[in-house]
C-alpha cells in the first residue's frame, strides 16, 4: 500500500498538511491530486490544503502551497510560521532568521523560543503595502489612493480604505465589530462592480491606538478564523487614518496576532503555529 | 505533551477517529470534550466524531460512539463496519462473526475478505424495521401504517412511506433523484408538523427491482454522503409498495451499500470500511 508521512499543522486554525521531502518523495505530476484528496475532511485527512517542505537553492528551505482545490498558490503567512515551527522544532536547521523561498519570492521568519527551548511564535516579513486604486485594483482614477472613502453598498453608507498585501482588502471601522452582519453585507462588498478582481472586506473595531478586534469576509471563502493579509491591511488603514500606531495587536476570531507597519515601510506579522498530529496517510 | 494514538476510517465518507483502548487510556471525564477536539477540523483532525474500540463484558469488543458536538450516540452503521475491519485487521480477534457492544446493544458484524486476506466488506445486522405511526413516530392513528400516503409539502403532493430504523425516515419514490431540490424539500418535510421528532427524508429512484438510487436529507445534518438506515429504510419502504425485491444494491452519493431485508424479518447492511491514516494526536 502506497503511504507517506504527514505533520497536521494549524496557525490561529488556518491549517494544512505539511510533508518533509527531506523524508518523503512526492510525483511532481501528483501533487494537485494529492493535495484535493488529504484536504477531504470525509476521505482524507481533513485541512484547508498540502504544504511540501524542501530543500531550496536560493534560501534555506523551500516551501509550495497547494490549495485544497488543487491549485498552487503564492505564499500563506499562516503556513510560512508552521514551516519556520517545523524546521527549526524538528531540527533541520539551528538558524533562528530562516529564509524560505515561496512562488513569491524569498520571505524572511524569525523564531521566538518558549521557556521550554521550543517556537513560541514566529515573525515573518509580508512584504509592504500598495495603496492606489490601480495596484489594488479598483476601478477609478488609476493614481488615486482609496482612504475613507464613502461607498454605499446595500443602501448603507460604507468608509472603505483600500489596501493591497498582494490580495485586494477593503478595510472598514465600525463601532462594534461582533455586530455586523458579515455574512449578509461581506458578499455584497466582495462582488461590488469596483472591486474588478473582487475583494477581502475586513470590519475593524479600534479598542485603542494598539489592540483592534478585526471580523473578515474572504474573497472565495466568506468567513474564517483568520486572515493574515487582511491583518496586515487592517493595521495599514489604521495607521493611514490616524487611528491607530504602528504596532497593534489584531483579535481574530482563530486567536491574535502582532501586526507591524515598519520604518523600512515593510509589515512584519508576528504569531502562534501549532502542531495537531503527525501520521501516516495511506494513498 | 500529553498525546495519543488514533486511526482515521471512514465508511462511504461517514468518517471517525478511532482511539484503540487495547493501547490508550483515557479518562471517563474527558472523553466528551476529547470527541470535540479532534472533530475540529481547523484546529483538531477533522471527522464527524470519535469511536473507541475497547474491552466488553457481553461481548467480543464494545464500541463507544461520540459525535462532534461531545454527544454519545447509541451506534453507528458506518462507524460498525471500521470497527469490525481494525479488530480483524489488526490482529485483535481471527474471528470473522463479531459481536460488538454498543449502547443500543449488541450488534453482529460478519467480516468478508479480499483476495489480499484483508477486510474487503462487512455486514452488518441493522436490526427490525418499525412501521406504525407511533413506532415512528407521527401524528394520526397510532396503530396504522404509512404506506405511499400522500402528503402535501411546499403545495406539492408527495407520497410518503414511513420507515422507523430506531430513527425515522420519511421515503419517497421519485423518477429522477438527481432533479430533486432536496436542499429546498428536505427541510420542508423534516420540520412537518406530523413528524413530531422531525424526519429523515429519502428521495428514492429504482432503477430496477435489486438497484436503487438514493438521496438523503438527514435529520439535524442536511445533505450527507451516506445514511446507513435510511438505506435500510428505504428497501423496506422498495418491498412494502411492491417496488423492489428483498436484497437491493443502493447508490449513495459516497457509494453502494448491498441491502438485504431477511426472512428473520431483519435488515442487513453490506458496505465498505478504509483506513485513511494512523497517527499521534497532539491534545
Amino acid at each position: 500500500m502506497a503511504q507517506f508521512k504527514f505533520t497536521k499543522m494549524h496557525g490561529l486554525g488556518n491549517t494544512y498538511i505539511y510533508v518533509n521531502l527531506f523524508e518523503e518523495t512526492l510525483q511532481e505530476a501528483e501533487l494537485a491530486s494529492l493535495a484535493v484528496q488529504v484536504s477531504n475532511v470525509n476521505t482524507g485527512i481533513g485541512s484547508d490544503g498540502m504544504i511540501l517542505i524542501g530543500p531550496s537553492d536560493k534560501a534555506d528551505f523551500r516551501m509550495r502551497v497547494f490549495n485544497n482545490d488543487g491549485s498552487e498558490a503564492k505564499n500563506c503567512g499562516n503556513g510560512l510560521r508552521c514551516v519556520a515551527k517545523y524546521v527549526y522544532d524538528r531540527g533541520l536547521t539551528d538558524k533562528r532568521n530562516i529564509q524560505i523561498e515561496t512562488l513569491g519570492g524569498n520571505v524572511e521568519a524569525q523564531i521566538h523560543l518558549g521557556t521550554d527551548g521550543k517556537t513560541e511564535s514566529v515573525t515573518v516579513d509580508m512584504g509592504m503595502p500598495r495603496l492606489t486604486k490601480q495596484e489594488i485594483p479598483m476601478l477609478g482614477n488609476p493614481d488615486s489612493k482609496t482612504i475613507e472613502e464613502t461607498f454605499t453598498f446595500h443602501g448603507m453608507p460604507f468608509a472603505v480604505t483600500a489596501v493591497s498585501m498582494g490580495n485586494p482588502h477593503a478595510v472598514i471601522f465600525v463601532d462594534d465589530a461582533d455586530a455586523v452582519d458579515v455574512e449578509r453585507i461581506g458578499p455584497v462588498i466582495e462582488f461590488d462592480e469596483r472591486f474588478p478582481e473582487r475583494v477581502n472586506v475586513e470590519f475593524i473595531e479600534v479598542v485603542s491606538r494598539n489592540e483592534i478586534i478585526f471580523r473578515v469576509w474572504e474573497r472565495g471563502s466568506g468567513i474564517t478564523q483568520a486572515c493574515g493579509t487582511g491583518a496586515c491591511a487592517a493595521v495599514v488603514a489604521g495607521v493611514l487614518t490616524e487611528k491607530t500606531d504602528c504596532n497593534v495587536l489584531v483579535h481574530l476570531l482563530g486567536g491574535d496576532l502582532q501586526i507591524e507597519w515598519r520604518e523600512d515601510g515593510r509589515i512584519y506579522m508576528t504569531g502562534p503555529a501549532n502542531f495537531i498530529c503527525d501520521g501516516i496517510f495511506y494513498r
